[in-house]
């Protein structure tokens, strides 16, 4: 693992990235699992790199389905092992949901490698290695246990690919997909979208199970009954657009209103200068001599 | 590498994947790789996946820097290697720019494999393999060759990372960077900031670069001089805020005004139901019976 020194700004990225990379080492995380955790990093830093409001219930709702479901099942890929394995045996646990390991890239060394790491953090059962092609996918991503993801009413999908979420549904199961992409076909093919970091999303949920089992299950298909995934995909979108609005405003020199707390601006705007626009300096700065105007 | 079906619908996107996953083989391209070009994914499907025209008008100012440069540098790294190897060597050919290989992640090993691989794509001299720690940095960026980065006017960093960045701006030097997140601190310290795809940035240089040799020393210089980075910025910002609204539009099933032409809508607003939300066939599905409402 390279050094990451502990004054670079993105030092606590870089480390989470140093994670997953520790991931490919064990066998778990794919190549293409690297990528996808790069997208899942843009999103989030757009996002605000925390719960929203919307996802939080979005979490709420995921938790009332998984307590109401005959056979709910978490499909665990490697990026979803090598960043939380032990949150995700504490869900199913307290959730009585099973666990399959169902990739893309799939070897039955890597679906071996994560049945063992989830072992290895305490469940007793994994399935997915008795899996048939099933599903009707041209990948590898088809090959489901009939026990386990075939049979299943209720499938939270950490990490997944649009594909499989939309032959799921189409097999009149519910989805509930954590993305961080509001616009991936995955969270707009699910039934319950949490657009949220895996890691905070199930981190989330396991806290909120204790008070969603003191409820009735009349209460809880309240709870359900109430959701629109529509709103939250919205609500997330919104949220990135304000987030890039306030970016601008930075770029602009413009102060966030929300700072001022409704009193005058204490000082006139500041147009700051981030860039080298001045052409004289720039010349001066090819000519090896000049003096470079940087904030 | 894994067999993709033609028919998935992301086959593009996981074919390019495959291929800078490629780099890793080759030995050029680090983990670390793999998942900045998963940030660059998501960034370039926000800004939509092809250059905009501020991008265009950033890319032709570079190209106008470049060539007024004394002693203009382009930093390689291993992403940028993999995936236009020969398209820099044609740039640096073009334009006077020497190469110099630039590792966050670096062992000699790589700056070799780095260095051959440009090599094979015509590049004749490649700097890099004698670097010394001359820049203010704790990783291993800090290692540059005197005759190289460190003694440039003009350097041409694409897929930077945003300490050094601001670094070699900090030595007087211009800085001109490619990096699809216009949030970044790379983005935000350059000089020029081209919010594009490394390839199609590189790309879209090279065929600029005719018509711009044929101009005087005095017109280019009328290019950089009405150039202004942050309204770059801002507007990469706009369009991914524009394509965000677009989104959320299609979500709520309202239709986009500019296909109507400013003609009348043909019919009314659809409201597009993407998700289960009826609690009662969420009932029966879960009984194992119902029929899933999807789109």
């Amino acid at each position: 693992m390279t050094e990451i020194p502990k004054n670079h700004p993105r030092y606590e990225s870089l480390v989470t990235r140093e994670q997953i990379s520790a991931g490919v080492d064990k066998g778990i995380t794919s190549r293409q699992g690297l990528i996808a955790q790069g997208r899942g990093e843009a999103f989030d830093y757009l996002i605000g790199e925390k719960t929203i409001e919307s996802a939080e219930y979005a979490e709420a709702v995921s938790v009332a389905l998984l307590l109401l479901a005959k056979k709910p099942v978490i499909s665990v890929n490697g990026n979803a092992a090598a960043l939380a394995a032990a949150d995700l045996v504490t869900l199913s646990k307290l959730t009585g949901a099973l666990l399959e390991v169902n990739l893309f890239h799939r070897t039955d060394e890597r679906v071996k490698k994560i049945i063992d790491e989830l072992k290895n953090n305490g469940a007793d059962v994994v399935l997915g290695e008795n899996a048939e092609p099933l599903l009707p996918l041209e990948h590898e991503r088809a090959k489901v246990e009939r026990e386990g993801i075939y049979d299943a009413d209720v499938i939270f999908v950490p990490l997944e690919d649009g594909d499989r979420c939309k032959v799921l549904a189409e097999m009149k199961k519910l989805v509930i997909a954590v993305d961080l992409n509001p616009l991936s076909r995955t969270a707009q093919t699910a039934h319950v979208s949490i657009i949220d970091n895996f890691k905070r999303a199930v981190s989330n949920m396991i806290k909120m199970i204790p008070e969603f089992k003191e409820m009735t299950e009349k209460d809880l298909w309240e709870i359900v009954e109430a959701y629109d995934n529509n709103i939250v995909l919205v609500d997330a979108i919104e949220t990135i657009k304000e987030n890039l609005t306030a970016e601008q405003n930075k770029i602009l020199g413009i102060e966030d209103e929300k700072n001022n707390n409704g009193a005058q601006p204490q000082k006139e705007p500041k147009k700051r200068v981030r860039m080298q626009r001045n052409a004289e300096i720039a010349k001066r700065v090819m000519s090896r001599g000049g003096d470079l105007m940087m904030e």
